[in-house]
């Protein structure tokens, strides 16, 4: 593979938080490889050097300069960068996903933040005693966490994505200026997973906030974003991820 | 006060994720007012219209276009910029206090990623299911989560940065390169509030990750930062703030 080619590492089997990477290497086109799934953006399977052997690798060796804490990390030429915002603040340029200006770049960065924020709370809602436990031996726990999350936390959230698309300067389509920017694919995925987490908490708070709710629908029918959606590349949610539906957490 | 003059908005009692910030503004020196305290660096009242009033202001006004979520919050002329790794990642090549390179910076804001996720970890020890609860209503679950914190997480996010030390190129005595970044004064903060909040569990650790305790002692020696935890500006740690002395949590 060309030097030039991105090499996402993250666990092959569940969206988390790779999947706010994914998004923005499939909403640009680019060209990439899953490595830890063992194929190319186009499908083709890969040698057997790659997969997990190839992440815990990067993970473990004494030879990693810069190892990551936990995956997921992006490689790309001699750069290894880990933790999901900070694999959007390398991308987004080189991607066309952020705008040109410091302002709007800080801004962005702030956002992703803000969503990150929430995606550690929607964690914990299954698993807020410890994740070196099972959901299964923290549930009275999590119920009590996840009745805070969907009446307080869910809607405080949306809220304040609201208000910032209300004051968008560059309109209310997209959190940043007038185009698509890394944010907003990650926000889409954060309205995604909630809905498939606390389908009826979700759709409570989505009623209140319209901005929201539409930016989710539009994000998920551009063109590239919609095929890539559609395909088998993206994972279903499932209990493993980050976004779990319990039935017993939502109401 | 002049327009490059930094303002700090942050609840007035705490440390909280405020301090990331002011060691950053101390170590560096530079011309900032920490509002909501209604004083500036060289001990000077402000007029009355700071303070909370204030801050509470750019948290509500409709006429900020890019409105906090939480506080900590800069306001440095035009920019209000809010999350604490963001308002680092603005300040960091202002305060000369991350290297040059985007290598360098990149490095440094994924390093203060961690710490982000370390701090809102050990907040978590007290507070499981809900911020909006007190402690005294979810101590059981408190006790349950520090345990975890405290025989796995810690170790854990020590052992990373230890290694990191390590293999910095650089020298062992700075996470990145040869010379102070915002990164060293956040973990100094960060294993500063964990040997206050779990005495018992991070002094076990810290002996296992014996550049990380050097780190926060000559950190905690540097000349103007060591003036700066000597004065009255320095908010003692409380149980108010994210590292909290519950002897009960620690073992």
């Amino acid at each position: 593979m060309a030097n030039s080619t991105y090499q996402l590492h993250y666990w092959p089997t569940i969206q988390g938080r790779g999947e706010f990477v994914r998004l923005a290497l499939e909403a640009a086109a680019a060209d990439y490889v899953d490595v830890a799934r063992g194929r190319t953006s186009q499908g083709e399977d890969l040698t057997d050097a790659a997969g997990m052997a190839a992440m815990m690798h990067i993970m473990n060796s004494p030879s990693v300069e810069r190892p990551p804490f936990a995956p997921p990390f992006l490689v790309h030429g001699k750069t290894v960068v880990a933790q999901t915002s900070a694999i959007l603040l390398y991308l987004g340029p080189r991607l066309g996903l952020v705008g040109k200006s410091e302002t709007q770049r800080l801004w962005t960065h702030q956002l992703q933040l803000t969503i990150a924020d929430a995606v550690t709370e929607a964690h914990d809602t299954h698993h807020p005693v410890a994740t070196s436990l099972y959901y299964e031996d923290q549930k009275a726990e999590a119920a009590k966490r996840a009745k805070d999350f969907r009446t307080k936390r869910i809607p405080k959230y949306l809220h304040w994505f609201e208000t910032v698309l209300e004051r968008n300067s560059g309109g209310n389509s997209f959190l940043v200026g007038g185009r698509l920017s890394y944010a907003d694919l990650s926000l889409f995925q954060l309205v995604d997973g909630l809905l498939y987490a606390f389908p009826k908490a979700a759709r409570r708070a989505l009623k209140k906030t319209p901005l929201v709710s539409a930016l989710h629908q539009h994000v998920g029918q551009h063109r590239r974003l919609a095929a890539y959606l559609g395909s088998d590349r993206r994972i279903a949610f499932n209990e493993s991820g980050i976004f779990r539906r319990y039935p017993e957490l939502d109401a």
